[in-house]
């Protein structure tokens, strides 16, 4: 930082079917996420989320709200909103999310 | 919101050179900013900002740090960090970029 060059870094795995690459300043963290074919995942956190899709095609829960959502779509998670996407059309999704506060975890 | 159409949103001009798109949470706020060519600024403020370039060329200097960026680089402007775009190639430049907290400016 201050630059950094996100497509010369690669990414790292978070778990079975995320990868991950992240850049964190004091109260926000821009992540790079790239999940697997098939991945499904639901769950909620105090970080405040919004994010907008690079490639690929998912499907976002968030709430009880849910849109099938492509390259150039954004969506915005409250603190502690349960959330889950599903990938589709069999090929990987990646994704820029923001997170504040920064998310520990994303550390990686 | 929780989803939002970026491409469907239309860029708004927030002064002369400058457009953009703006969706806010409540301490993250996700700006789209198309800066047309040879635009140049330098100025700072007191929100954080991360930024990653969506298309164009540009060149970025962040305090006394010069880079010359494209399609996939990212930056990180820490708050009261004065910085400056100035657009190469003749062609304009799209950047997302993140305040925290969000800018009352943008919220147009």
């Amino acid at each position: 930082m201050p630059f950094f060059h996100v497509q010369e870094t690669p990414y790292k795995k978070k778990r079975k079917g995320v990868q991950i690459k992240s850049f964190s300043g004091e109260h926000i963290q821009m992540t790079f996420i790239l999940l697997d074919s098939g991945f499904v995942s639901r769950h909620s956190h105090s970080e405040e989320q919004i994010g907008y899709v690079l490639s690929g095609e998912v499907e976002i829960v968030i709430g009880k709200e849910k849109m099938e959502y492509a390259r150039g779509d954004g969506y915005y998670i409250p603190a502690e909103t349960p959330h889950s996407f599903r990938v589709l059309l069999g090929q990987p999704v990646e994704l820029i999310e923001i997170f504040s506060p920064p998310k520990e975890e994303n550390r990686i």
